[in-house]
């Protein structure tokens, strides 16, 4: 525990330091956010007369985004009912909703070896045990777009997890993210009664507007939206507004088709500069996302090496926080250096230091106890 | 639960439909907005440089709102840090997270005899028994402005639950709509280690902004953000930043001594249409709030009832929703009427529907069975 807490505190020091090059936190671009169209949805949804952007909603959501959200989900190939979206906030409450509407207390949840830390540490307050044992009760995946690799599910995995007979929490928030173009359909389509499929718009119009989306089997849906009631009675009115408004006069897909592009370009750049600075290290290229889940060629302690990165400008996610168990002793360094967030003209100077701080961890290693 | 699944349907088409006078729902004034004062918020902070609206955040909240919080809770004699306010999605996120901190599954939850009824299915929902008993494991009190009478604890009711020694949820989301002037201090004041506070902007600015905030015991608070960074992350940027821009550049307390004279007048308005159209019923008239707690002088079934008078173009609350024990045979019906979002000039003639329907429903009482 003392350990990730030290991490967390460094990696909010480095948020907060310009100076930093933050491969830290798999934020978005900022610079891509669509500003000018956001704006003009907020003036549409405030304008209206009914003021439904800062009254209450129904805990399900407003009835016309659902639609656009179902349009969407049947755009990767499942027919699915606008009544059977739930507006969430993010899909991190779509996951956790579904991890408690299919636990029971104690139970295994089966993971990759390496996720997503916040579904890690949701599941393990629920009182759920991660494990990445084939014979879990219940199954977590990203089948297209993972976290931290950004690898898809090839089709003998997606055929074993199907196989399996498991009820399947489906985060596919990466989705739209998928570099080669619209994604693959998802599990969702080959079993609509036992995936639980996890959306959002924080990778693509903005995190801050806190909207994702859940679908699970109609024989949940009712127990879906009383916990949705329970937690916060609702999805924020404003921000629903706005990405409804957004959907109905923007070229959303035109749009992705950019973005997609965009992070593409970023990640190329990305790994130009790790295979010519560190050029031991080793990676997978992302199919998509906004991270690269890179392997050292050695093992160092992984706080001492973020703070001192840190203290060179340099951020980075330490690959502790995605493993569902403490790696073993002789596992080389891991970690996760996001593109997403960092200026292409500042992504060599980052893995530079990066790199002049490893070496000289590695070298200094023997001299002192940890 | 037939029962309650026929109200929830009846004041669902209640509220779609502009014929119907909706004295259900606790809604704020849609017209009290200050819709323009957001808007120029708004514009602000979507265009600061950072994007800091749409972008991630962390759990606890944006740094300036919370010091923003932590002055007006002193205005009201509890001197609080902004490091201890913890930003959620309005008031209904903060109950549940104090409730999910403090309990023991199969506990009981000391609730007043009629209160507010997402506190009481969320409760329920997590595991934890609510009961009027004075011995409960933890209380739960709006001591300022309760839901649904709008009445507030006198010195007596405090000294008790004080005396207590147990941990108290104190639900204060109604505090800054008390007709009289600014609310007494909170519980909070006289017991900082055993008071969960809730707080929110809600009832003022507006709930689909969802911005509410909980303050616990020190010792608490790390857990507590770690539930709400497993919940959902963080609460809505954009919306903080809005609430945040609002209050550094309007006069929010000037703008609630404005606020609270319109619903106290519409409160009035309501107690005279109550009395001369119903001289029967009885209330208390309420300190501050949205809703008149009435009780008639007979009994009917509610659900019938209510499906009458939607049916006559008028809706209410069904008290039985606001009961944490269903009330005896022989208990008259009771009610809340919410003022809040009914215009003047319909007031009137919503209660007189609404009496039309109780007459005639006690009529046919006799004839027919339920």
């Amino acid at each position: 525990m003392t350990g990730q807490h030290g991490v967390e505190e460094l990696l909010r020091s480095a948020a907060s330091d310009e100076r930093v090059v933050g491969f830290a936190g798999g934020l978005p671009a900022a610079e891509r956010f669509p500003r000018r169209a956001l704006t003009s949805a907020f003036l549409r949804a405030i304008g209206r007369r009914d003021a439904a952007a800062l009254q209450y909603a129904w805990p399900e959501g407003l009835a016309p985004l659902r639609a656009r959200i179902a349009e969407r989900v049947a755009q990767r190939g499942v027919v699915v009912a606008a009544d059977d979206i739930i507006v969430t906030n993010g899909a991190q409450q779509a996951i956790t909703l579904a991890a408690r509407l299919l636990m029971r207390r104690g139970a295994t949840i089966g993971v990759d070896a390496v996720t997503y830390p916040s579904a890690l540490t949701a599941f393990r307050t629920l009182g759920l045990v991660p494990t990445t044992a084939t014979r879990a009760s219940i199954l977590y995946r990203m089948p297209v777009v993972t976290n931290p690799q950004g690898a898809g599910m090839d089709a003998a995995a997606r055929r074993a997890v199907l196989a399996s007979g498991r009820f399947i929490i489906e985060d596919d928030a990466y989705a739209d993210l998928h570099f080669a173009g619209p994604a693959p359909p998802p599990l969702l389509k080959a079993a609509r009664n036992r995936v639980a499929y996890v959306g959002t718009f924080s990778k693509t119009l903005g995190p801050g507007l806190r909207v994702g989306f859940l679908i699970v089997p109609r024989s949940l849906q009712a127990r879906a939206l009383r916990h949705k009631a329970d937690d916060d009675l609702q999805a924020n009115s404003l921000s629903q507004l706005i990405v409804q408004e957004y959907l109905a006069h923007n070229d959303f897909d035109a749009f992705l088709v950019r973005l997609r592009r965009h992070y593409a370009q970023r990640a190329r750049r990305l790994m130009a500069a790790v295979r010519h600075h560190l050029p031991s290290w080793t990676f997978e290229p992302p199919a998509g996302g906004f991270g690269l889940w890179v392997r050292a060629d050695d093992r160092v302690d992984e706080v001492a090496l973020l703070r001192h990165s840190v203290r060179a400008g340099v951020s980075f996610d330490p690959g502790s926080s995605f493993t569902c168990v403490a790696p073993a002793a002789d596992q080389p360094t891991t970690m996760r250096l996001c593109f997403s967030s960092v200026a292409e003209d500042a992504m060599d100077e980052g893995v530079q230091r990066l790199a002049r701080v490893w070496r000289s961890t590695v070298r200094d290693r023997g001299r002192a106890p940890r």
